[in-house]
């Protein structure tokens, strides 16, 4: 018999999203953040932090596929990487599809990374390969390293609270003294229909310090209205350098996520 | 004050989705449905057959504009349209953007007319143009017509219940019937994600009688998973002939849209 026991967030104050819930399985206050995983009927397991779905087994491949791919494809040859966030293993995860070298990956709640490699082995198996390390602190500090990448690929969560710095200027300016001229920078930035600013911030702040700045879509179905983007920029080319094909991404993808609706075109010219 | 008074949809068994109330406006159960009107926080007007979200006034015009446009654009000259269906008017308000002579509309349930008469005018202001006639009756039956289409749109509730015959092969072998060559028709076809039985059975039912058959996905918030697909099908060319710019719909989305996660792609394939 199905219990009538939820899991609902509020994606805001006036629209939510629920789904049945088998049990509690993890719940922890870190120092930053209230960590949850569910096991739920449709979407399988589920990290949830502060409220808000990070994953969910069923549609996780959606987002981390279209975070990680069309920067990974566009790099000539990409060795080096910086995840920024990213605790749950799962863009670490895509990049491992690419013969890359080292991946650095930044995230500051290494709760967040001890809860993943116990519930969510699909995504936290990455951190397995000797290729990536991981460092437990603030990304915005982190980037004033001197080390140089190839990729960086930033996994935050909204900015609001302590990832908000992650969408600044003096961010992007850091970010882009770690890349060279074909290295290649992608942020998520939020719903475009229900935080409309998010990608407003993302789109200006690049384009601020990169030459060629794109902004694409994917669905995401346990994100607030299903509705994702992203925003990639690099000094050099955006152009498919190689071919990729997982259970979301493929040839027409790369292309065709960059095509945006004429609502979000007029957000970003405001 | 906000008052703790929400409705929500089953988008499935496990899985919610809702919306804060101010009130409710409207509740009929007609010969067909139950049918209600809401005004919410954050979506404006509502309105729900049978528990199920169809329009709301913040982000129907992602549904509307990307049922009607991409065969409206693809038509050499789309004269007389046939929508079956659409019973709030905004398939007829988005095919009257273009000089067509004649709007047939077959609704099944004239109820559903008149609550969206009475509440969404935005949507209804259609049913003020001389050129659509409405037709009460089933549109199963409506296709034993003589008459002859350019365009054929079915905004038809999901293959359950009494629109199921709107996805049969009787249903698509007579839509058929009524186009020439160069005549198109394009259906919802509900969730890929959630539902992918609904857009294989649209496919593949097009496949058995149009030469060219053409899925395509835009965003819908409020449907389930925010994923919404649809089917189009000629025996002609499915090329732009026209331009179209709306506020989803533009030069890029056209081809865009159906460029198919790899998921979606292997769904039609089985």
């Amino acid at each position: 018999m199905k219990v009538d026991f939820w899991f609902t967030e509020f994606q805001n104050e006036d629209v939510k999203f629920g789904v049945r819930t088998r049990s509690h399985l993890f719940s922890k206050e870190s120092k930053y953040q209230k960590i949850d995983i569910f096991d739920t009927e449709f979407y399988g397991r589920v990290m949830v932090l502060d409220g808000c779905f990070m994953v969910t087994e069923k549609d996780e491949f959606m987002y981390q596929e279209m975070l990680s791919h069309p920067a990974m494809v566009s790099h000539p040859n990409p060795k080096d990487v910086l995840i920024i966030g990213g605790g749950d293993g799962g863009v670490a995860r895509e990049v491992l599809k690419y013969p890359v070298k080292t991946v650095d990956l930044v995230e500051i709640d290494e709760e967040v990374i001890a809860a993943a490699k116990a519930y969510l082995p699909g995504l936290s198996s990455s951190f397995k390969d000797g290729r990536v390390k991981v460092y437990n602190m603030d990304a915005f500090e982190f980037v004033d390293t001197n080390r140089k990448y190839d990729v960086i690929l930033v996994d935050s969560t909204d900015p609001i609270g302590f990832a908000a710095s992650l969408f600044s200027d003096v961010f992007y300016m850091k970010a882009h003294d770690l890349l060279d001229e074909s290295g290649i920078i992608a942020t998520q930035s939020g719903s475009p229909f229900m935080n409309p600013d998010f990608i407003k911030k993302a789109y200006r702040g690049l384009k601020g310090h990169f030459k060629t700045v794109r902004p694409y879509l994917s669905f995401v179905p346990t994100y607030p209205s299903g509705m994702w983007s992203y925003v990639m920029a690099t000094d050099g080319k955006l152009e498919k350098q190689r071919k990729f094909s997982g259970r979301y991404m493929n040839e027409e993808i790369y292309g065709a996520s960059s095509s945006l609706p004429e609502f979000i075109k007029k957000i970003l010219e405001e």
